[in-house]
This record gives C-alpha cells, structure tokens and sequence, in this order.
C-alpha cells in the first residue's frame, strides 16, 4: 500500500465508517441459521467448534453429533465436559470410515448419527446442534438427502444448524444461510511430511 | 454418484485405505505450525478459536492477542475463564477500528498488542500464541512485516502461532506451514440482512 499522511488515512477511514454504519442499519433480521463448511481446506471442523464454543458461552445449549470418527476428538472432549449442561456430545462415527468396508454397517451408523440430529433439532432445548461431518455421510448416499433437508429446513425458527464436511451437495447450499468453503493454500501433511498434533489437528 | 453394488464400495473403500495408509506412514516430522486464516470469508477468527479450544483440551498453554475490537467477543471470554490457567487473553485492539481515525493512535495500540505477542513467542511457557486479526494491523502498514516475520520465523522449534485476517501478505504465506482461505459463498449479511448474532458472530 502506498503511503498516505494522516490526513488521507483519516478520511478514508471515515469513509470506511460510514459504508460500515450504513450496512449495519439495514440488518435487523435475527433467526437460526443454517451454516455450511465445506471445501477441501482444514478448518471446517475447527471453526464449527469454535461457533459452538461462543454459543456455550452466551449460555445456549448446543448439541454436538459427530458422523465421521475422529474428526473431533479429546481436545474438544475436555472443554466441553467443563460445560455439562449446555452441550450434548454425540461421537456416534465410531468406525465409519473407509476403514470399515461394509457398506450396510456404514449405512445403519450414519441413520444411527442422523437420528440424534432430528431428535436436537426438534427438541427446544437446543439452540444450536452441528452436525459434523454430515457432508460425508450424504456424499456417498448413506442418508437421503431429501429427508436431511426436509429436516434442516423445517427447524424452528431461532435455531441454529452447522453442517460440515467437505462435498457439501449443492441443493444443501442452496437450502443454506451461510455457506464457507475452506480452501488450502498450503499444507504441511502434503508438502512436508508433518503428522496431525494435539491442538491442531484433534 | 452412481449406485454401486457393496463388493464394489468394498473394493473402492479398500483403496482409499490403503492410500490413506501409505500417506500417514511418511507422516513422521512433528515441529510448530506457523498457520494463517485468510480470505473473505467467515471461519478465520472462528476457526483459530476452535485451535485454542483443542489445545486447551490437550492442556497446553495458549496466549491470544486480539488487534481488532470486537473479533473475538464475549462468547469465548467465558470459555477462556473456565481455564485461567491456560488462556492469557489480551483484547488489545480497543478503539482500533475505522471508528478511530487517527493513524497515530492506531500505529500505537498495533505496537501494543505487537509486544504482547512477542512477549508471549519468547515465552517457552506458551505452546500456541494466536495474533487474531493481525493480517489487518499489516495491510495497513501499522507494524513492519520484516520484524513480524522475524519474530515469527524465529520461534522456539515447537511453538504453533496463528495468524489470522483478511488480505495475509505474500511474505506471511511464504513463510507459514498451514495456509487457508476461507472464501464466501453465500453469506446471510449481505443478501438477507441479518443481523449479528450471538454464537455465531461473536
């Protein structure tokens, strides 16, 4: 950037201010959202987790289904057993992985997983619910999609769902509030031979 | 994706495996990340939080400096507290907005939240250090990029430091191991006007 006096630096600042003020007042809505991360960058995961710690808090109750094993882990485990009664942390992708090779066992865990979600969805209780790693799971037709959307879409109004996962298929996006793709621009498992490490990656 | 029989999701699972296999065998260096959160989209602030949180739960020590008021708010302040022993948590970036408009003023609380987080990188008791929206305090030339890669580069061999903002400098990412863009696909403030919300964006 070149450089500018302070007086330049003030009003372009003021500027900023004012188109900043201005887009504010026109936001008044408040409602749930439906929140999706996906792409093929790290952080779909890590920043669904890091929602849910706000939610925690501000004193709302989330709960918490995780579709794939591992892609939460003992790190979260610890915080979230500090706040017991504000969040439900379901692990339910216990083997559904590639690991597993059998398709129908993967298919009755995914319903297993699909079924907790409905049920946080349509308890009140719950303010926010994530669905972690529900992309892989409708990826590869283990839950139908139009049942997940019917569901997500029919939510209460205040309530808020987070779906991860990378592939997320387009008529979720389309059904979606806020949509981020994580992208990698660089990574340390591909370029440098660097394991996963406690506090990054689980 | 096209239906396929279970031999044949068996097969394909089995090769997924073995790739994935042989990858994490080469998997073998364990150092410090230098990690940048970039990009326009939402998550970067968000999913540095969900680093911390992990770290937390691997009871690790983790110092956050926030530039910028507001990015990091009152929803992980409470989650932070519940661990005063492990969260040193600097909201540095009072007043440092577009609201100030005054370079001078805004030069000096970036060198202020600066010395903090060089305080806490020559600090072995620190295993994570997150310079929340420091990517901002750099595109305005508010700090030197050459003393920020310095600091940076030259930590202890061990220590993970988060970068995030928008607009990351060229340099920055030539010298992280983990880069990630977080790029916007639909965002409910622009098109809905929805307002923000707490567990979400704060």
């Amino acid at each position: 950037m070149a450089e500018r006096t302070d007086e330049q630096h003030a009003e372009k600042m003021k500027k900023k201010k004012a188109v900043h003020d201005r887009i504010l007042a026109g936001k008044t809505v408040e409602k749930g959202l439906l929140i999706v991360h996906t792409g093929k960058g790290k952080g779909k995961t890590t920043a669904a987790l890091g929602m849910v710690v706000r939610a925690i808090g501000h004193g709302r109750k989330v709960g918490v289904v995780q579709f794939v094993k591992g892609a939460m882990a003992t790190g979260e485990k610890v915080v979230f057993d500090a706040f017991p009664e504000q969040v439900e942390f379901k692990p339910m992708g216990e083997g559904f992985t590639w690991n597993t090779q059998d398709r129908a066992r993967d298919v009755a865990l995914a319903r297993e997983a699909w079924d907790e979600v409905k049920r946080m969805v349509a308890d009140p209780a719950y303010d926010m619910v994530l669905a972690d790693e529900l992309n892989i799971v409708l990826r590869y037709d283990y839950l139908p999609i139009e049942e997940v959307l019917d569901v997500l879409t029919g939510r209460a109004a205040m309530k808020h769902v987070l779906v991860t996962g990378r592939n997320a298929p387009q008529a979720l996006i389309d059904a979606a509030d806020l949509v981020t793709e994580m992208t990698l621009v660089k990574h340390p498992f591909r370029e440098q031979g660097v394991k996963a490490q406690p506090g990054i990656e689980f």
